[in-house]
């Protein structure tokens, strides 16, 4: 296909880094009308190996673009766990001990129950496939060389300058932007030597398409199965061979180590079992550091995201997760600042908001890493299997590790305020899942798939029983206020136009479906056909397996307001009487309402 | 993009007509790696109007191919009737009478509880674009001139011969390729007329989102929601407006009966509502005949589908099922001849299957159109009201209106011998719904997905319980002799590629998850780890609302094998010991075997 990408030297923003967080951030940034760069040091997109966990919060991010059919689809779906330990009574060989799931089977809370695994540059794909769309492509073999921000084509030596109001460093670990800008980050290293491969497997050992941790008498290692029948082996390297590869790694040689070395470290652990690789696919050998840098941004022009933020262990497949979040969280704070809907000190937010979850990530992370790697007795692991103890702080964590637990802090855009109106609706985390009726075709509607990531704020009005007239009264003065607010904003409410934009109003009533009528509601409430939900079901028309939104999340049905960010996090609530709350939310980072 | 599309005048078929059929059929046979030319005399696809509705059936056959998520993308989701009658208390007003589901929710037997209407041209797009990644292109402006076969271009007025070993017909209702072969229809004309026309409402009528059937006392009209908040408004004609549309319609001229003089005819049935049109769409003028072409082919060599062999009214939605249907049955069967596997009686097959699905499809059309059109009091609508008789006869023949009720009769590929083996799984019918847990990654996947249109035969080996040593034995000797056919049939298994392959192996075991030992099994019943499957759930995994299939679908658990055909219609059923009567099957039609 003909390239029609035309390069532009003067654009709102810059992204350095075409790994997950940054694509991510461009790819968002183009679908809201911004004008971007994106620039990449390597020549090509990785094509093998690197990060490929794919958790259940990320999985909701991506659909909320659409993109998640593809992420399945070429992806593998990973629910269960397995564990492996040496057999008592055939030294030197390992059995199952135990199998579990990561996430309990429709756990109230999850929309995904499962995680899926796909290699990092099939995930960089999809955005990049978004993006051609949008007429944006990424500049490869191109770097930043100084911070004005200059630009060279590494291979032409060329260089340009680009003028960018705002700049994302997402350029991996050994940032440039972060380094330029001399952003410390306080890392440590860990004791712990690693091999990684990945390859397809001809084997006999029961759970390779399940992730399967083991531990034997000659060390630990981990199966993860990933797409198109590949598995990824990690296994800790010890004694000598940790010496040796520690070595390698730092003179960057890859003489010895390579796929079939670190096969053969891991056919020690796995024995009775045999792997035989069909083909290799990537190795790599590594120590872990684990570390956050002390800041995420200068300015507020400057950011840093992704790598560039955070390093950990890649065990427990939060790192692409991360990264994606961060540069989804700035995102739409960037594109409120550059519409001049809001003003600057919304961005402060990304770093207070980001920076705390690495903080949290990291410190989760030590734990497992510890728990892995080490295979001495300790009150947390009474028998030195590996069962106990990973599984109890697995299933401790699962609103942690699944992404769905990210719990933002009070700020401008989080306000805590009223949070007895929905006690189920957590103000700084992310809108709980569930199910509503739409009223005028009684088809029944994901709560998530109302919140789709086009850069705007919803506000969900829980209307209670608007069957009632002194309810509608109740509803034709919230009618009259919201369209104020949406006048004083500027904000245009087109359905579908996203970058006309900036609120969307979705109206849930209590009211039972053969009695909501939908010609009576204020118009602000039905400004389009598919506007109005109903938390009721005909169990005639929709079986008897619904739960109900009101109850489930402890919503006062006299009528609670929820705002939800463009990001999917809750930000505010109110009664339908205090849109003064709401208003007063709005302006606290708001250019027109100050 | 540049067209790299290459005419070849040496096919081994043509189709003629670009419709929903003859698109279908040049897909699949594309996908097939079939070398296929297709023909059409419009100049552009169908934009608007024409067919809309997509049932269940339909629904799993895109599914089958992998483009149904586009379909649901793009599409309205259709679950809701709403029944409106003349209000005894205002004169000349209608009001609602009842609202039902026209498919019972979670309905034992349905993968799909709803249908979708989506117009023509856009289901027609998914399978131009499906196509166009084949490197295959629709000739327009291109008409058959005689059966020898020469095209010409209407254009240009060039001709050319192209020599085809099969032509399949799926021009439409005055077909060239039928009347050239002077094949008869026996279509007999009703005496309703009725107007039909697509626009965008601004509407205080409550169900315009719904499927609404309505009957007033000046009319009768039914209200179809369809994609991009457009609505479909079917109007019937009655008295002078009938006589002026026959005669607008016979002539062809469309002066007066244009979109707003069917809007105001409908308006007169729906008052007190109103509707006010924001943008017309389509509109059309017809009287409903109805008849089937008396034969579908012609020495098995040139081939009629779609409109080309039915007639009737639009009303139940099932045109273009039926068509997509047709050529779907005609092309696995064209496949297996062209390569050689089956000789040509398979072919006959097509006339025998599809042609009584025709004729089931007029009996039923005619019932409803009568019930729709007709004000009089009778037996089976007796209070002259329309939704007593038009739900009852929907209710009853859920199976017929969704598609999932076909069920083709005895023949070389519906043998229905053993039939007790496994009472829930009908031969002839397409293979029920269920869900299996994989056994190496217990992933839950649908049965139906295991069921691809990749041309292949499926042989699910129901094993029953294996971990009993008696059990394997007899699974060993079922494994050499499904060898051995394989061998004869010289038909090759490789995984994911269709083209190479005419057979699939799955197994599905009755032993509990925790039992069952993938590697015991013989090699040929696990080709593949994704190959084994479990009808058992751990409910710590999986939850607890799981259907087991051996107990649903009445399968004997001693060991029971089932043929499915490569269009997931039930082909065979024996015990897992009598692969005799498979081997027979397969001979009835397949060249090697003879």
């Amino acid at each position: 296909m003909e390239v029609t990408y035309k390069k532009c030297n003067t654009v709102d923003v810059l992204v350095v880094g075409a790994g997950p967080a940054g694509l991510m951030g461009a790819y968002a940034l183009a679908k809201a009308g911004v004008c971007v760069r994106i620039i990449e040091k390597r020549a090509t997109r990785v094509a093998v190996g690197h990060a490929d966990g794919i958790q259940p919060r990320t999985m909701e991010v991506l659909k909320s673009y659409g993109l998640l059919d593809r992420v399945m689809k070429e992806g593998n779906e990973l629910r269960t766990a397995a564990f492996y330990n040496p057999n008592p009574n055939k030294p030197g060989e390992i059995q199952l001990s135990e199998r579990a799931p990561f996430f309990k089977p429709n756990m109230p809370g999850l929309r995904y129950d499962f995680g899926v695994t796909l290699h990092q540059g099939a995930i960089e794909q999809i955005f990049l496939d978004g993006m051609q769309d949008m007429d944006l492509q990424v500049d490869r073999s191109t770097i930043p060389i100084a911070i004005e921000v200059t630009i060279k084509n590494v291979d032409s030596s060329e260089t340009e300058v680009v003028h960018a109001k705002y700049v994302v460093g997402a350029d991996g670990a050994h940032s440039w932007i972060r380094r330029n800008l001399q952003i410390p980050v306080d890392e440590s290293s860990t004791p712990y030597v690693w091999g990684v491969v990945d390859l397809v497997p001809e084997t006999d050992f029961p759970d390779f398409r399940n992730w399967a941790g083991i531990r034997s008498d000659s060390g630990s290692c981990l199966i993860i199965p990933r797409e198109r029948d590949m598995i990824r082996i990690y296994v800790q390297l010890e004694g000598q061979n940790a010496i040796d590869a520690t070595k390698e790694a730092a003179d960057g040689s890859k003489v010895k180590m390579g796929p079939e070395w670190i096969l053969d470290v891991a056919r020690k652990t796995l024995y009775p079992f045999t792997v035989v690789p069909k083909s290799f696919e990537w190795s790599s050998i590594y120590t872990i550091a684990q570390g956050v840098a002390f800041r995420y941004s200068v300015h507020d022009r400057v950011f840093i995201a992704g790598d560039a933020c955070h390093t950990h262990s890649p065990k427990a497949g939060q790192g692409m997760n991360a990264s994606i979040n961060d540069t989804y969280n700035l995102a739409w704070k960037l594109v409120w600042v550059l519409r001049g809907w809001s003003n600057r000190t919304l961005l402060k937010t990304y770093e207070f908001e980001r920076r705390q979850y690495a903080l949290d990530l990291i410190s989760f992370d030590k734990k497992l890493a510890k728990l892995i790697s080490e295979k001495t007795h300790n009150e947390s692991n009474v028998d030195g299997a590996m069962r106990t103890a990973y599984m109890s702080m697995i299933q401790k964590s699962t609103e942690f590790s699944s992404g769905i637990g990210v719990h933002y802090l009070p700020s401008d855009i989080v306000n805590i305020k009223n949070q007895g109106l929905a006690s189920g609706i957590v103000i700084g985390k992310r809108m709980p899942p569930g199910t509503v009726v739409r009223l005028l075709d009684f088809c029944p509607i994901h709560i998530h798939d109302l919140l789709p990531s086009d850069t705007r704020f919803k506000i969900f009005v829980f209307a209670g029983n608007a069957s009632s007239s002194a309810q509608l009264m109740r509803l034709q003065q919230l009618a009259a206020k919201i369209d104020t607010l949406r006048s004083l904003l500027g904000l245009d409410i087109v359905p579908g136009n996203s970058s006309q934009s900036g609120l969307d109003v979705l109206t849930i009533l209590s009211t039972k479906l053969e009695l909501a009528l939908f010609n009576e509601l204020p118009l602000m409430l039905r400004s389009h056909w598919s506007k109005v939900y109903v938390d009721h079901v005909d169990t005639n028309i929709h079986g008897t397996d619904h739960i109900q939104v009101y109850q489930n999340c402890d919503v006062e049905v006299d009528g609670t307001l929820v705002v939800v960010r463009p990001d999917g996090y809750v930000g505010a609530i109110a009664t339908i009487d205090d849109f003064e709350h709401i208003k007063h939310y709005f302006s606290s980072f708001l250019e027109t309402l100050k």
